[in-house]
């Protein structure tokens, strides 16, 4: 198995951070989205959406999406479980989950790709360009902001974003509180919890993967 | 077990067809989101996100998230599988599901909710006021143009969206196609492979729940 990757774009640090996790040790292929490799034939064929990360199984099948991409590796290694540890608890890790992705990862990537340098004319990722909507990356601020503030309420009661355990709604938290420093929008002490959480989870081993 | 449900909306349908393609019997409880019910502090008691749907348990445990819902009544009610059938399945009904969530469901929402009169100052669901974006109004339709390209390319080559089986992926890909109809943008003859999935699929008696 193989991993394509960038390592300064958030979606495939959500990956590696699970390998790391999970103990699992996998060839990285560096796909240079700086230098817009993922638009090189040789990638689009393997994935067309010319996005990463990409798992390239050893008989060519190819998975994308991060969250099916570490699904597939929670079926093939499932410990330490990183989605959940019974039916509820399952629930609520996906619910978790999805919380940070919409309200928190999705308000940063809108914040970011709609108002950088470096993504103009690139607002979306993929195979279509689309020019910057600058409302919408103030949009997304005012949204970082208010994610940021329901971590915080859930974080002063629990230990981890879903509860008792580290699990796949942690990593997409830490990897989103980072993506968010583009914006100049760091964790500090204005969320205490989220804070307090943020300070241990970065200091994870994983943490750097 | 009961469901918050509001009849219009696409998220709560993708729960309420889950259900039925399962043959799970529960209790509807309907929150007039054209009423602003979703905002009246016995349903904030419940899902302080102020949105449809919500599982309430027996026990007054609550779900939100209609993925999380869905899931959850997967593990209680495993046949038939609609999140796959083999850990290899399970990963690609999750990136098509995924695909669905984030190029066509989140496009046209934006479209949706960024341009119709009775979503004027309620640009996202939950519970802070956005006032519309109208670029982001035109980028939604052009995202659900390429959406619905992406899925008749799919569809060309297999029977459901994920491959041989109906899942998850279907719900979400009927819903997002039936809520576009609000854009003006219905399946139609220029992508044959969809309108014969969209009319497979709109005949299912699960379509009507």
């Amino acid at each position: 198995m193989k991993l394509h990757d960038f390592t300064m774009a958030p979606n495939p640090r959500r990956v590696r951070m699970f390998l790391a996790e999970k103990g699992i040790e996998i060839t990285i292929v560096p796909v240079d989205l700086s230098q817009h490799e993922q638009m090189n034939d040789s990638y689009v064929a393997i994935n067309p959406r010319r996005a990463v990360p990409a798992l390239e199984l050893d008989d060519g099948r190819v998975l994308t999406e991060s969250v099916a991409i570490c699904r597939y590796l929670e079926e093939l290694h499932p410990d330490p479980p990183l989605f959940g540890r019974d039916a509820w608890d399952r629930a609520v890790v996906e619910m978790w989950h999805r919380r940070v992705e919409l309200e928190g990862l999705q308000a940063v990537a809108d914040g970011v790709r709609n108002s950088s340098e470096f993504f103009k004319g690139r607002a979306i990722a993929g195979p279509v360009d689309f020019e910057q909507i600058p409302a919408l990356a103030e949009r997304g601020r005012q949204r970082t902001a208010l994610f940021k503030a329901m971590l915080d309420e859930q974080l002063a009661d629990n230990e981890f974003v879903a509860g008792a355990h580290f699990t796949v709604a942690d990593i997409a938290a830490l990897v989103t509180c980072d993506f968010a420093k583009v914006l100049k929008m760091r964790v500090g002490d204005d969320t205490p919890a989220l804070k307090r959480w943020y300070d241990a989870v970065s200091r994870r081993p994983s943490a750097t993967a």
